[in-house]
């Protein structure tokens, strides 16, 4: 990219989340040329991972190519490559590739799975971020489920099917629910000598609630739902230890098990500046009311990296609020190509929504609560309307349909992709790998 | 499994690919039990990765869950794991788990890429045989394009947008002309930096003609075809040595690549075992005309690692043989039960068919040959039949239709899968990726 000299103003978009995809497409014919920057070529929609996971759909459901959803943005160009470290001074990023230049810079980096210090943690629990993330859930489940038909210890063999979730938000919430479904419907099918030994499905929360962001009574009924349902919740519970064998508590007693899912803790992805900016807690980038920094006023900052107040709280970081603040800094990058100052942002809070599973979910929305399969509906219709790409969305109702009317798992499978950025790279790996290198029948 | 004592007969199958499934399938309610032993818990469609190599179907759409075939056999169980050994005297299978003994055992564990001692090629080039290889093959070929858009030179992004496949079968035909496909449709939108810089696909056979297995006119008709269609077509041409940089020709031209597809060389994948056994070329397996090992009449072998004659000629190791041996293997054993003697195997040949992209084939059916829109309608058409899972070939369906009538590349995804058999063994890897781990955004 360096080495295309254009004399237009130049926009350099670091992200392509929901934050800084919905900022590039908002920029679309504005008198700029703007980059997208992305490590990945692909936009994730994270609400949807926890399903991947859980083997209901499909990977390419929940990603979308960066490139495709630009099409229509001649104005705006996609890079795939890493960000190391930008440079506010000399307005300049240093990227795998170049150096790039920017008059105008949106950091749309994310977060991150912050395992919070808890030992073993970060080794042995599972992260549900990414896509990568979450295929590698998928993977690890099945694995473990293959692993227990095998097992003739039985002890060994419960271990093997006990999953354990750290975190009551959203996801672990989701996940718990999805598991439990996926475990008493198709498993039970498809891992007939398992059928007697039922999965154990675990959920810990640190704090006295599920779903901490929504009014207190729909956290109780979260939990009751859980429990009824078979999950084992645990309100007020702190994680010790993560072992290989299993977790241990705070209060002393030792969970068997051979999956540990690790949803709490939530940090932010901040890239390496040589001048150091404000930041407040989890490391977020502090932002005037207009999403600027700070001390850089052509540089913007919004999602799960920035520190955004909204009547003096700060943003919880959910995808709504970064999609708003992106069409926002689009509206105040446009200002500021006139000439005019930028405007404040105002977040308009549609509502919260988290499915438990099994046909149901709470809602909290305009002063209104909901549950049971109102809410659940609600969930899966808003989550269809945002998913981008017709295609994804028809692949995503046929998942749904196969998975909720007749209670089935369509993508149980491990799918050991490998990643050669290029072959040479690779080249390690795959030694290792040449004894039965293509053969994929033993 | 080795716990699990039975005084039924027990036959182990090792392998669930073509041959091995199909025997699995047609033994179903046989009155003997039946173990099904594969390292992956799926089922691999072979003759579609080149569509998941060109990013034109899902991964999910080609492979299935082995156990959802089994459903409706309750004689049949399968076990995941890798067989390190067999031991033909005393009947006893050696795998990670357990120790599997068996009555009668059929071998069924395929084919390997073989890259015939090149230089480099092991190292360098892509195999394409299993569901792995196919997503590498998606992956490095959109890295390429991604890297090709960030290069300012001309002469390196020419050589990132060179793709040499190697081996003028039909994968080789294939991937050359969905590659083209690719590279002609939906390419040029996703990334408007290239369009003036056309891709380079060139397609090397060592033989005189494409699609050895087929008559002379229809290679032709395929060569002068792929090179119509812009295809780089050498015959005759033998490949000395693969670099990072290129492909060296034996006869002493370097083509500058970025990426080499090897679909030349097929080799066997025989399990060690203690006692040795016939083999022919390639490393197959010697069985007699009923498709029993010379030397134990209670184990079988079929597909790609055994060398089956029929009027003198060994099979050439398509789908087809595969499961015409399958069914013959299950038919011999229930005779075996029953103590009658096995009967010799005899492969019907319902003719050959293979896909040339952008709407035309080739085909050679009870001596008739067929070319053009005609063949490539009957390739769909009998692959789509025959893929298993009703779901499956709707979403084919889905993904043909838009691939062939919009010209267009649903999956153009990066999906660097990550498949921790246990998060512990994944430690390693996990640990040199915590910088940035849970991170999807830069």
């Amino acid at each position: 990219m360096s080495n295309s000299s254009s004399q237009r103003t130049r926009i350099v978009i670091i992200g392509a989340g929901f934050g800084g995809l919905q900022a590039a497409q908002s920029l679309s014919g504005a008198d700029a040329e703007v980059l997208l920057i992305d490590r990945h070529a692909h936009h994730t929609f994270i609400p949807l991972l926890y399903q991947v996971a859980t083997a209901q759909v499909e990977p390419t459901q929940v990603v979308y190519p960066v490139r495709t959803l630009l099409r229509g943005s001649p104005n705006v160009r996609f890079l795939m490559s890493e960000v190391h470290r930008v440079d506010f001074h000399s307005q300049i990023i240093e990227t795998d590739h170049s150096l790039v230049s920017y008059d105008y810079l949106l950091l749309a980096t994310g977060g991150k799975t912050t395992f919070q210090g808890v030992a073993g943690a970060a080794r042995y629990g599972l992260p549900l971020r990414s896509i990568d993330d979450a295929i590698a859930i998928r993977n690890h489940i099945i694995t473990r489920l293959e692993q227990a038909t095998g097992e003739g210890n039985f002890q060994e063999r419960q271990r093997l099917l006990t999953f354990t979730i750290v975190g009551g938000g959203a996801t672990g919430v989701e996940l718990a629910g999805a598991l439990l479904e996926w475990m008493r419907g198709a498993m039970g099918r498809d891992y007939p000598e398992l059928r007697h030994l039922p999965a154990r499905i675990i959920l810990l929360q640190s704090g006295d609630q599920l779903l901490p962001d929504l009014p207190k009574k729909l956290g109780k009924y979260t939990a009751k739902k859980l429990r009824r349902l078979g999950v084992e919740v645990y309100l007020q519970t702190k994680v010790e230890r993560v072992s290989e064998t299993g977790i241990m508590l705070s209060e002393g007693r030792f969970i068997e098990a051979g999956t540990v899912i690790w949803t709490a803790g939530q940090g932010a992805t901040y890239p390496q500046s040589r001048e150091a900016v404000a930041t407040a807690s989890k490391g977020k980038v502090c932002v005037n009311s207009s999403l600027q920094l700070l001390e850089y006023p052509n540089v913007y900052a919004i999602g799960d990296v920035a520190y955004i107040l909204q009547n003096r709280k700060p943003l919880i970081g959910v995808a709504p609020e970064a999609l708003q603040a992106g069409v926002q800094v689009a509206k105040n990058l446009r200002r500021q190509l006139q000439g005019k100052s930028p405007k404040p942002f105002r977040y308009f809070n549609k509502g919260r929504l988290a499915i438990i599973g099994c046909y149901t979910g709470v809602g909290y929305i305009a002063g209104v609560a909901f549950t049971g399969v109102v809410a659940w509906l609600m969930w899966l219709g808003v989550h269809f309307v945002y998913l981008p790409g017709f295609r994804n969305r028809l692949l995503l109702l046929l998942s749904w349909v196969q998975g909720y009317l007749f209670a089935d798992r369509p993508v149980r499978l491990i799918l050991p992709a490998t990643q050669p950025m290029t072959k040479g790279e690779l080249s390690i790996s795959l030694a290792s790998e040449q004894p039965d290198s293509g053969n994929d029948s033993v």
